[in-house]
């Protein structure tokens, strides 16, 4: 297992307007990061909102994959499921990982700003050969706050295509990150 | 803009049981999968289906962001989804690369399978660097058939975690391929 963690944020979030707002939770978001989380043995895959319906949303399904009709159907997607974690903050989500290990993970947070970053992709792969837990947190909507960034640990390097568009969705972005970071095909 | 261009089948391809099927259309894919093309400078994003509602549909969904109401709402996204090219079959996409270039393009086939694959993700970055189209074909569903891919120029190394998991979404396995393709972290 990594000592990788990753956190999908749902409140605090900004919308288009750059409002802070509580996003919803999207269905796909859970069943594509999870099987990536599965993929490159990330141990828990942290779904963070304070609200209790989106919570109970989130259970529902990740139930129905794990326990429900889903895992008889298709036994893939439980072994990614399982790997999902309702919190309403994160503080919960790193007191969750503290009582795993011991440890309170460093935070790292991600964004598609190409300013303000204090770490590069290679950095981070060198530091994930510490023992030590680290959490990678993920925005919703137009991402998080900079308010939440700066008490963060670390920012990481953002994606960069071609040019200076950098509309990737939350998924693929998760995805392209997390092969950068623990993929084979270095 | 690049000379890869990338191609999203609906049939043919297999189900659970290795029937030979057409799978419906996924709104997240198309916007997926063209935000990736737009970042990395992908002329065109074809969706492949015989299905005349399933061509509608992905028609109305195109033009909503290209030229309708979605089109003021979230500019970004129509930078995306004007890439979408809508094609029956693989021939279809074939034609139309090579009239706009004079060479048809080589096909790149993938699969999540790791056997019988003939080209690594390294191999293929370097033939990039050529100047003739190549066309690299995702699955939906299960995957492409076997008599699909043995009819292909290639067949790309499949994505590999840290054990023999490989159920990757086509969102986030197209993500992450396309990265180690043409992504500036090399």
């Amino acid at each position: 297992m990594s000592n990788l963690f990753i956190a999908l944020t749902h409140y605090p979030v900004i919308n288009k307007n750059g409002d802070v707002i509580a996003s919803a939770v999207t269905n796909l978001d859970l069943h594509d990061m999870s099987r990536v989380a599965r993929t490159y043995g990330i141990p828990s895959f942290y779904v963070v909102t304070p609200l209790e319906d989106q919570k109970a949303l989130v259970e529902r399904i990740v139930l129905h994959w794990v326990e429900g009709t889903g895992a008889r159907y298709n036994p893939k997607r439980r072994e990614a499921l399982e790997r999902i974690k309702i919190k309403s903050d994160l503080e919960e989500v790193k007191n969750h990982i503290q009582s795993k290990g011991g440890e309170p993970p460093e935070v790292v947070v991600t964004s598609a700003c190409p300013e303000d970053w204090n770490l590069s992709f290679d950095e981070f792969r060198g530091m994930l050969k510490n023992d030590r837990p680290y959490l990678l947190v993920f925005g919703t909507a137009w991402g998080l706050p900079e308010s939440y960034m700066d008490e963060a640990d670390y920012q990481l390097e953002p994606l960069l295509g071609v040019d200076d568009y950098n509309h990737l969705s939350v998924r693929s972005a998760s995805a392209i990150i997390l092969d950068r970071l623990l993929g084979s095909d270095r």
